[in-house]
Parts: C-alpha cells; sequence; structure tokens
C-alpha cells in the first residue's frame, strides 16, 4: 500500500477504489451526528485538503479520532472514491487513522482555523507556512524560480554564484552589512589608532553584497550566457511594504547582447514564467483571484498577450508633461521617474508594460554604455501596470576609455575597478544585462502587497526572528 | 543570417553549408603560409571551439585578422561545413569576421594559452573562466545544480529560501560571521557600558547563518517536503582544500520521513545528478578525465551501479578495530570517525559507498532523534570512495519531551528555541533531512582537489578579493 502526496489523488493519477495512504495536518474536523467523522487533510503538495470520511467502527474512534484538532498530524489509509461532496472529486474512505501529533491547548493554537492578519502571520513566520495564503506563497515562489532556472537553461544560460561576502561595492551605496569576526570589545588598532582590519576574518574591511552584477560580467565575459540567482543585502532603514534587507534577485548577463537584445529577452522570460505560472500553479493562483486582488490572473494573461511597449525616456518625458495629470513631483528632463510616473505610462497611457530606454546619465552608475549624445546611458527598465518598475537593466560600457572617464567623473577610485577594468583590456566585448528582484515579482504574481509575505523569513529593519 | 551557440555547430545541429555567424574569444590563432589564417574560436557553450577558417582574401585580412591573439573577441560570419581536419566534425568557413576587442599588450595576456597553476589562477579570479578547466567546471556546476532542482521537483520539493542573516546557532558553534551596521568608532552602549545591539539594523546581535536546517524544518512541517539549495557561512580559520568561508548547501527535509526514508532517497538523488552529468557533460567530463583524474567517469559510473551499504557506526567501529590496519587516529566506541577511518571503509573493505547510521549521541547536534537504546542517535553519514563524508543528515527528534532534555544536557537555553520547539508542540510529525555541500560535490565529480576552483569567487581566511 503506497504513500501518495494529496495532489496526486486529486489530480486523479490514484484509480478509484484503490487503497493508499496520505499524511499530512488537518485542516478543518467535524463529526456528524451519524457517527461519521469528516477530516480535511492538507499535505501541502497543492492548494486543496484531501477529505476523509471516518466512520465511528473504526477501533481508534473514540481515542484518537475525536480528539483531532485543527494543526494535529495523522496518516489516512484508505480506498480513493469519487466524491458525491461539493467542490471535490474524490475523497478517502478511511480503514485505519494514525495519529502523530496532537495540538497542545487547542483553544490557544496560534493557527486556528480562523482569519489572521498578515501582521500577525509575520510574529509566527515559524508557523504560517500552514495557512492557506503561505502555502499558495511557497508553491508559487517554488514554480517561479523554478520556470527561471528552466528559462535560463534553455536559452543556453549558465548559473553563476557570485560571492557574498565582499570588498567591493558595486552602485557606489552606502549602504551595506559589515561582515566581520572582529572582537567589538577588543578592537585591534593600527600604530596611529584605526581600526585594523587586517585582523579581520578576510584581513581587509568586508561587506554584504548589493548586487552579482560586476562579477557576473566577468563570467559573462568568458562563457557569453551567464546568471545569478542568489541572495542581496540592502541595509536601508526603509520600512516600507517593498524593502528586504535580504532578498534574492536574479542577473542575467549576456556577452555580444546590446540594449535592444536584452530588452527583447526580458520580455520574452516574463511571458514565459508567467504561462508557466498560470498553468502549473492555477489552483493557488485561484485562491489568491478570490482573496488577494481579483486581477491578478487576468494581468498576468495580459502580459503574455501584450505588445510590450518601448520608448525613450526623452519621449517619457514628453508625454508626461504634456498629458495635463498634475503629479506630485513635478517633471523634467533630467529627473528620475517616480513610482507616480512609471504608473501613470503604464496603466494609464500605454495600459501595457513599457519598457523606458535611454535615461540622463547623471542618474544611473557608472558602469552603464553612454550613448553617442553624451549625455544619456543605455539603460533600460521594464515597467508592469500594477506595481511600476520590475526590471532593470542596461548595456554595460565595454570601452575602457569610456569606463575610465566616467568613474573619473563620479569620483570612483579606478584603482579599485582593476579587475573589472581588465575585462575591457583583454577582449573586450559589448554586453547587457539586468536584474530582476525576485520577491517583487513574486508580489505581483500573487497580488500580496508587502514583501514581506513572499519570503518566508523576512529580514527588515528591526527584524531577524526566527 | 543567425547567430548560432558554437555547441549547436558542433552538434551537428546546423545544416552543412548554411550561413551563420558564431561570436565567442580566439583561443588560438595560426596563420599558414598559404595565405589561410585558422582561429580556433571559443564562446563557453561548449568544451570544445569551433575552428575558423580565414581566407587573406577577407578585406580585413592585413588589417584586423593578422592582428588576432589568444583571448581577442570576434564574430565569424560565413559557412558551416564538415572538416577534414583530426579532432573536429565541423568548421566554419569565414566570409566576414569582426573584431570587437584586441588584447591589450599580448605578451603579458595574464590568460594567455599556456599552462597556469592553480594558485596562479586564484589570482586573476576574474579571467580564469576563459580557461578549459574553470569553463568546464563551470558548466558541471551549472548542469549538477540545475538537476538537483529537477530531481527535488519531481520528487515534489519546493524550493525554500531560508535566511542568512539570523539571530539563532544550528550548531551550538561558535564560528560565525557578525552582521552589522554598527559605526566601530563610535559603539553605542547600554547604561552598564556594554556594546548596544538594540541600536544595531536589527536591534540584536546577527550573524551569517550556518545552516538552513532548522528554518528548514518549519517549512517541512507544514508543506511535508522542502529543500534549501543557498549560501552558508562557516568563519572556521581553516586554510584547507575542503573549508571555504562561503559556499553553497543543499538541505532537503522530509515530514514523516523516517531515517531509512531519506538514506534511500540520499541515494536515488546522487545517482540521478551523477547520470545526468556524465550525459549532459560528457565533453567537459573527458577533459577532466584527460587531464585532472583518470578515474572521474569511472567512479561515477560505478557509483550509478553500486548497491550502497548501510551499517550502524558500531558496527563500523567492529571493522574497523578487527582490521589489522594502523590508523593515526586509534578507534574507539565514541569518538567521530576521522577522514581516514571513512576512507578505509569505503576504499579498502566495501569499496562501494557507505551509509553509516546510528552514531553515539555526544558526538552529534541536539536536534537528532535519540534511539530507543538512549545511547546513539538516528544520524547518518553517506561517504563515497575517494573523498568520505559527502551527505550528512539525521532523523530530526520530534518528541518535545526527547527534545528538551537534550538540550538541557547539551546546555543550550530552551527558551531560544521557543520557535523550535513549537514545531513539536503543534500536530508534530517524524521527519528527516540531509545536508550536501555543494562544492564538495562538485569537487568530488570532477577529481579538482582545491575546493576553491569549484566556485567562481572563492572566500576563505584572509581572501574576499573581487
Amino acid at each position: 500500500m503506497s504513500i501518495v502526496p494529496i495532489i496526486d489523488v486529486l489530480k486523479g493519477c490514484v484509480p478509484s477504489d484503490s487503497e493508499v495512504t496520505v499524511q499530512g495536518w488537518v485542516r478543518t474536523c467535524r463529526d456528524s451526528k451519524a457517527g461519521i467523522c469528516f477530516l480535511s487533510v492538507y499535505d501541502g503538495s497543492c492548494f486543496h485538503s484531501l477529505q476523509a470520511v471516518i466512520k465511528n467502527t473504526l477501533i481508534n474512534y473514540q481515542k484518537d479520532i475525536l480528539r483531532l484538532t485543527t494543526g494535529c498530524s495523522v496518516s489516512v489509509t484508505g480506498f480513493i472514491v469519487e466524491s458525491l461532496g461539493r467542490g471535490q472529486c474524490y475523497e478517502i474512505q478511511a480503514k485505519a487513522v494514525k495519529v502523530f501529533g496532537l495540538v497542545d491547548d487547542p483553544d490557544t493554537y496560534p493557527m486556528a482555523a480562523k482569519h489572521h492578519s498578515m501582521e500577525y502571520l509575520r510574529e509566527v513566520a515559524h508557523l504560517r507556512p500552514r495557512t492557506n495564503l503561505i502555502g499558495a506563497m511557497t508553491r508559487v515562489r517554488h514554480t517561479l524560480a523554478r520556470s527561471i532556472h528552466k528559462f535560463m537553461d534553455e536559452q543556453g544560460f549558465l548559473w553563476i554564484s557570485t560571492p557574498l561576502i565582499t570588498t567591493s561595492n558595486t552602485e557606489g551605496s552606502g549602504e551595506m552589512f559589515r561582515v566581520s569576526t572582529l572582537d567589538l570589545e577588543n578592537l585591534p588598532r593600527t600604530p596611529v589608532g584605526e581600526i585594523n582590519y587586517n585582523k579581520d576574518f578576510f584581513g581587509k574591511e568586508t561587506f554584504l553584497t548589493v548586487s552579482g552584477q560586476l562579477n557576473g560580467e566577468s563570467y559573462a565575459c568568458a562563457l557569453s550566457k551567464i546568471y545569478t540567482f542568489g541572495p542581496i543585502f540592502r541595509a536601508e532603514n526603509s520600512n516600507t511594504s517593498r524593502h528586504l534587507a535580504e532578498f534574492w534577485m536574479v542577473e542575467p548577463e549576456v556577452a555580444f547582447a546590446t540594449l535592444s537584445d536584452i530588452t527583447i529577452f526580458a520580455e520574452a522570460m516574463l511571458k514565459y514564467v508567467f504561462q508557466i505560472i498560470l498553468t502549473e500553479r492555477a489552483d493557488d493562483m485561484q485562491f489568491f483571484a478570490n482573496r488577494i486582488n481579483k486581477e491578478v490572473i487576468n494581468r498576468l494573461k495580459k502580459i503574455i498577450n501584450a505588445d510590450f511597449i518601448q520608448l525613450d525616456y526623452t519621449e517619457a518625458i514628453e508625454i508626461l508633461k504634456s498629458c495635463n495629470y498634475v503629479f506630485e513631483n513635478p517633471v523634467s528632463w533630467g529627473m528620475n521617474l517616480s513610482s507616480e510616473h512609471e504608473r501613470y505610462l503604464v496603466e494609464t497611457h500605454f495600459k501595457v508594460p513599457v519598457i523606458v530606454k535611454n535615461y540622463p546619465k547623471d542618474i544611473k552608475p557608472f558602469y552603464m554604455r553612454i550613448n553617442n549624445d553624451g549625455k544619456t546611458v543605455a539603460a533600460m527598465d521594464l515597467l508592469v501596470p500594477g506595481i511600476g518598475e520590475i526590471i532593470g537593466g542596461s548595456q554595460r560600457e565595454e570601452r575602457l576609455n569610456q569606463l575610465d572617464q566616467r568613474l573619473e567623473e563620479i569620483g570612483l577610485n579606478k584603482e579599485n575597478y582593476w579587475w573589472y577594468r581588465d575585462l575591457r583590456r583583454y577582449g573586450t566585448v559589448p554586453h547587457s544585462g539586468f536584474g530582476l528582484g525576485f520577491e517583487r515579482l513574486i508580489a505581483y504574481i500573487t497580488g500580496i502587497k508587502n514583501i514581506r509575505d513572499v519570503i518566508p523569513f523576512p529580514r527588515s529593519p528591526r527584524n531577524a526572528n526566527f
């Protein structure tokens, strides 16, 4: 007699009238006056539970079954039969039920079968995967990761892990976490009284990385197509629903690719992964549509079928200036687009995803390729309705002279970039890449508003619990 | 005219006599007196380069082609034809060659086409992916990651990302990196003069994780089958060929699974991924067999076909005691097996992979399930010939009383494990899991001796360069 996941039963992969065992946790428990107990058993393999029908003729009915409450763990052996009940195709008629673990004091069980606020669930992050919401999110998260890996592999990309502990600072941002083994009560000092990082684990000041891009470029400039999929850290003191101190990022980098190539690639990737989510996670997506945001399925479908608009930053500014809409942040060439501008473009003006290209160089990092106009760089942001920017990328400056000039303009010490510059000295190639915030994409797909609810154990200012 | 990866040409996917473009870097360049240049072009898509045959009738032959050296980047457009040369099936007859980037001073090019020591290559880690060795390693690494994800997905496992920044310490080990944003020159103090971590980013002392297991258990105890695949950190001051300060780990965790279930699973996983490596990375594996260790292909094949031996620690000790072999570390019940003992068991005694089970509780962490004998725990180590331990796992202690007793014995404060204990209070289930060091497995597969050469940018004591 085999143990089967509930998804196989509900999909009809288990022949009717065959005897199997399912294992999981009780979602709800209802005993009828007719001496039958209906147990809804969940094992995480899919959104739905399986109903177990248990007769009071079972040997441990009084002793065990009548004590079952939400959250108890059980194994149910019996026959799979077609169900006459509403909303389910199959049920299991129990021959034997084994109880593994009861719930300590069911009245105070933190995951009792009732509505819990998202804030409360974060306080019990170790138990919240037992909810429908976090369960569905976790399956979508898994399938999204899998489909990204699959897309990359099919396109000939190699997965690269770039280092998390680093001495360099890609974006020139100051908001990094220090990594150290120095004893804070006995900091070693140099003769002139400065902290002596030479005594630290790595012999230097080290931080957690904010991007794998520069390292990724080194591999793209050798193996052509690579991507990173790994954690990234930002010590930004932002207590918002869009920021995490620790999150996952996907960063493809492609040798011989122009900005145009990479925008086509980004569009294809989004459509590919959205299609897989809709197909393989239909039950979870239906839940999100019912409970979180009724648009989540439709908007993915629309994106899959849309032709993305591409336009220059300069054109975008013209549209925003001439649209008669009053923005909080006034519009002028040279400024960064803020969320309200991005959303106006995608939600009001174009109503499809928009790729804005060729931004002013002064609002973009040093590594982006300067255009012939001398004022803009070959950057792109991909904006989607409902959230705004979801992907940001660029063609990288592959010409050593231009790169050095940019480093100097910005006041970065080119000696610190010696190895990055080497990539331009030895067989340099045009190359492009982008960054996709994995959690932001999950939030978009599921409609979950706060990014802390799309990662198992969120890290944010004043919170590193669990 | 389409741009194609070299793997497609060499696999015969491009029809003969069709016109295509390939892009990549020059491996070698040889011009014959007959006015023909033979260019070996590599793009990272597979182990081998494609030979381009370039006639001196090309318009830029003098200006560009004759200046090409190892490492230059080119695009070659021409017809794919069957090759008469030795060791290659196809070549490209160039109609046009475009040079993207030359090499600054070819005489000092760090990646000149000659033998480089592994130590030297680590000093130019930004360029070493251009070598045959690191290229092949990177493709194996990619395929290994992909095959692990694929195996897990097919078995119904969900990928979970567990937090990297943590306040807890799974193994009770002291060797962790501190993560902080405190200003070291102005450390905040409490009224009694201690460092005030309440002022730190997370409001507490935080570290980089040494394992995702405890967090993984929380998800397995809700969704049944999960695995982590993410980075792990150890601030161990070990300058050996087997240690990294930052490495990747795969940690499956399975609800309702016993130690026996998880050993069967581990064996199946290894066989599955080895088979994919041998099939999909045959060219790279042949290179490793030729250059690094002639056994690498054979030993994977042997493992795929082997029945793994399972035996108890106590039996293993008996074998080691009675074998007449003189070990550096004398053998007695209660000790940890060291590498020499493990290798004797797999290489001399059994000659197939061995799973040693049920170790003395005193040499294992608190979370392992105590056996009925009261002396041993349901732990397992999977040992393979040539390297020793490659997987370590256990059934977890799911009984609250026993867990509390262990925490007390070891002197750990059970309040710190409140959420881990909750998993035992609410619907506890037997569950098991293991940890697989991703880099150790790559080292084993490829035969590469030093673990610093199987990760793009290694981190070790006094080294966080690039």
